[in-house]
């Protein structure tokens, strides 16, 4: 099913050649089809011969096997030009039994979390489990493990290993490079594994929010062609300006599409392409995947043809991905027979000319198989409730004050009671206990805050999915239930838990990397809903936040503004570690 | 001047990114320009800042050098997607000075012609000679040498020497495959050459005219990618439904952009790009070249970006040149400054960040030395008079009859006078003999020919370039003036040259494989003009056809009717070989 179009020999060429000629039967024609070539923006009705994994030609041919699209639209198949496979908290395997069946045959996957965690293994990890779906998963090394130097990783990809690595096949760049401060101001290392990717002629991705003028230039002129973290019109159109590709980005927490399609154009769309960062499995459900991106795209009055070939043969080019994003002779025969050109529901689906997915489901078994290379993650110093004590030197402090619907925090100056010398819960005020345990190499690190807003009463809640470094981050308004949380998490090898009144209600395990589950999708989802109506109605989390994410993006320091890692309490304005008291 | 973005080191890449954060000056600000973006779709005012041949971006810079763009409109550095350089009967050197100033900056060159005299070393000499003009020439290798099997060339490349060739990084991959119906046909030797480029992920370049349906499908699958040689809307379409590019043709015997660009739209155009295929230096200087491509697009009411993108980044993006084809930070600074988009007069030209050229005048020297290795062709078997004496069994002979300002012939049935068993010319009709004499390795081969039409009269006109093999090509209405102009392209090494009554009036001398000159663009053009001149005026040729070109194209035995090789003449539609006498 993995077949490129790599090595090529004269009789397998022959074969092709003498199948397009007519000469001799395809392996599969899909008759009754509308088919759209979002060049020509032209709709015709005709057959699609596939022969040997290739489309060789539209037209009347011979088939083995013929079947009926049913006038359903053919399209290429969809490209989602930059995913966090791991946001799904599934495998690439159940990951491909996911978005295969909505039409998506290829993504350029950055696997920025589970190397946060594992490293080289990690990447090896979702190479092969790919390797057992048909989805054509393509990877960028991430280019900022650890996201930060304020945190504490699992591992550590440095210049070094990027050189080691980028050469690969499989590899078509350098992931986004995130620290866009450190290319504009020539950070050795970082400027060193871009050249790695220069030199071996390597896509490298950017990451630019808020970036202009001369800053924009700078982080441009490095080598970086892309960025998927455009939030208004006015950065799309900076960036187009600078020769960039702009990957329009339709997540489950940054929802960015609508708002930026004001910037594109005919002229310009070609240069975008769509993609979906990071998107939660009950989001893909509920949803699609890049489906839902021409969706929205369509609706918002994007000419057709313009969405479908940002969807498919923009993000082909800009990924130099060989003959993929066309339905035309000489192309991987790469199909989605959609049932029209509004909701971009998918009837049937086929890759390398398999048909992979009929009516919403996957016609390939999910195997899913776990590694021990990346499972047992885990490795904490014993916690004691006695490491759960924050003491205080005085009643004024710094509360991380949950916004709502948003992944950005406020810095609150909070009066708050203390017994003993150390932080009480108090029932006045819903101020709560929340900690960041480092848990790869048991340092024992323990980074300590308070949260305001999240809610959570007689029980705790704990993940080991923290961006970006996936230490334990837990939450309660009593110790007991904060440690058991912390053990449960332990025991299962990552996971997210629930804990009321000393017991585990419900745990997610995700014993890869304790940010992905083995099972498929659509139980994670399942399991997913029913621990988020468990966490709001019997732990009280406020209604206004997710009780998981929030937790998830309070560890990740470079989003405002105030956050908190292993090493304690972070201001992302002043960039710097803060103490919890409050200076006069 | 030709440093291109291949080994980056850390030290260079912080220099860049210093200059574009504005932290260091940049060697150069083009300030006052009217910025022109194909994709964006905008001109906007302001200054293009270069430094080490990068644009590192349009803003505020300084610049330790500064020029006035006076207002200008600066497009990015025009690319030729498809040209034999050899049609412009000079070096690569000559042909940079002549086409830079001009607005061109980069061609995609297929040393076809040269290849057909000396093989490798033409293909090198063609790349050693670009190295000493700032214009970029890429190379594709000649996949058609000979160009058919009816020829003699001088040289053979079989696909082992392509296999050998084909990885160089100068090269960007298989030239013209015209030879569809090998194609097609699964020709063995043709589709190892094809499987080269393949597996070394190049380019092969298309040759496709009146292919459709399965044919042209079958074309397709076997890698082609482009093909230039549309002469219909319709063909157009065709190929861009085919997911190939198409290279629209403005040339000098090849006349099609204004009726193709009926096909062409803003939505399919990103897969057009602009070519000059063969032109000759009269009409470079009397018209231009991309610059004219641009000029009639725009006339013919094509949308000025999708015209400047097709004569910029879409052939970059069609034949992967890195960073190139954009006025944006981080692509390379090949940049025009029209004085409008409408005629597209150049006002200055830089390549690399250097001024090249200024008011129509190439700023760099030219050097144009003649290599060894290329010149002394003409190596023939002495030619006698007895030679040129045409033996008929019969009066009813197979004619050539030349057809008006085309480079088709007619085969014509006529009655002609026999002397001694021989033609011999009548003065009732304009029936003149016509010899090609293959001048490689001394065969004596002699094709015979009779052509009608030509109108010579007391003299011969021979020349060494014929298409495709580039054997001598001879007319005249006697034998001793005929021998004579044998003789002075012997003795130039070949060339053109015109014989009047017994004596050489002129000659140009193409040392470089009898096919290109020694000196520039203008001397050669202007002494073409003369010549030129002189055949119709003192040489009678008829004023409806091409002195030159017409007897150029008479040896190339793939363009209907009748043509003439050193084995005879040659029947296009038959495709055989056939005798001068009728049968009945």
């Amino acid at each position: 099913m993995k077949a490129y179009h790599i090595c090529m020999n004269v009789r397998k060429l022959k074969k092709i050649i003498e199948v397009a000629g007519g000469k001799s039967p395809a392996d599969l024609v899909i008759r009754n089809c509308r088919i759209v070539d979002p060049i020509s923006q032209t709709v015709s009705e005709g057959s699609i011969g596939v022969y040997d994994g290739f489309i060789i030609g539209i037209g009347d041919y011979e088939g083995k096997r013929v079947v009926d699209g049913e006038g359903c639209f053919a399209v290429a198949g969809l490209i989602d030009s930059h995913v966090h496979i791991e946001s799904s908290m599934c495998t690439p395997e159940a990951y491909g039994s996911l978005v295969v069946p909505m039409g998506t045959t290829c993504v350029i996957a950055d696997p920025h979390e589970i190397c946060n965690v594992r490293g080289v293994s990690g990447l090896r990890f979702m190479m092969n489990s790919s390797e057992r779906t048909p989805l054509k998963v393509k990877f960028m090394i991430p280019s900022c493990v650890p996201a930060t130097e304020f945190e504490d990783s699992g591992a550590v990809l440095d210049s070094e290993k990027i050189e080691e690595l980028i050469g690969e096949p499989k590899i078509l760049g350098l992931g986004e490079m995130m620290n866009s401060t450190g290319v504009i101001n020539c950070n050795e290392e970082v400027l060193e594994k871009i050249t790695s990717a220069i030199n071996k002629s390597k896509i490298i991705d950017g990451h630019g929010p808020m970036l202009k003028g001369k800053s924009l230039n700078a982080y441009r002129v490095s080598g970086v062609l892309t960025d998927h973290e455009c939030s208004t019109p006015e950065e799309v159109r900076d960036r187009l300006k600078r020769g960039m590709y702009v990957l329009l980005r339709e997540g489950s927490a940054a929802r960015n599409l609508a708002n930026l399609l004001e910037a594109v154009n005919d002229g310009n769309s070609r240069r975008c392409a769509m993609c979906s960062d990071d998107k939660h499995p009950e989001d893909i459900i509920a949803n699609g995947h890049i489906n839902h991106n021409l969706k929205i795209a369509v609706r918002e009055g994007v000419n057709v043809f313009s969405a479908i070939a940002m969807a498919t043969i923009n993000a082909a080019e800009c990924y130099k991905l060989k003959n993929t994003g066309l339905i035309a002779p000489g192309y991987m025969a790469d199909i989605v027979l959609f049932k029209d050109l509004k909701d971009f529901e998918a009837k049937m689906v086929f890759i390398n000319g398999e048909p992979v997915a009929k009516d919403g489901k996957a016609l390939f078994p999910l195997v899913n198989r776990v590694d021990k290379a990346v499972t047992h993650s885990v490795n904490i110093k014993p916690v004691t409730s006695s490491d759960l004590k924050i003491p205080l030197k005085k009643d004024m402090v710094r509360v991380i004050g949950l916004d709502k619907y948003s992944l950005n925090t406020v810095l609150q100056k909070r009066k708050v009671k203390i017994v003993q010398g150390c932080f009480e819960v108090s029932p006045e005020a819903d101020i709560k206990k929340l900690f960041v345990i480092e848990r790869h190499n048991a340092t024992g690190k323990i980074g300590k805050a308070l949260i305001e807003n999240y809610g959570i009463r007689n029980g705790a809640i704990g993940t080991t999915i923290a961006h970006d470094s996936h230490n334990i981050i837990v939450s309660g308004d009593n110790d007991r239930d904060i440690l058991a949380a912390i053990r449960e998490l332990e025991n299962a090898g990552g996971g997210i838990t629930l804990v009321k009144d000393g017991t585990v209600i419900e745990t997610l395990s995700l014993p890869i990397g304790g940010i992905m589950s083995d099972m498929d999708a659509f139980s994670v989802s399942k399991k997913m809903e029913r621990m988020k109506k468990t966490a709001h109605e019997e732990l009280n989390v406020s209604t206004d936040v997710d009780p998981f994410m929030t937790l998830s993006f309070l560890a990740l320091p470079v989003i405002p503004s105030l956050k908190v890692t292993p090493r304690g309490l972070f201001d992302v304005d002043k960039f710097d570690f803060v103490p919890m008291e409050w200076e006069e």
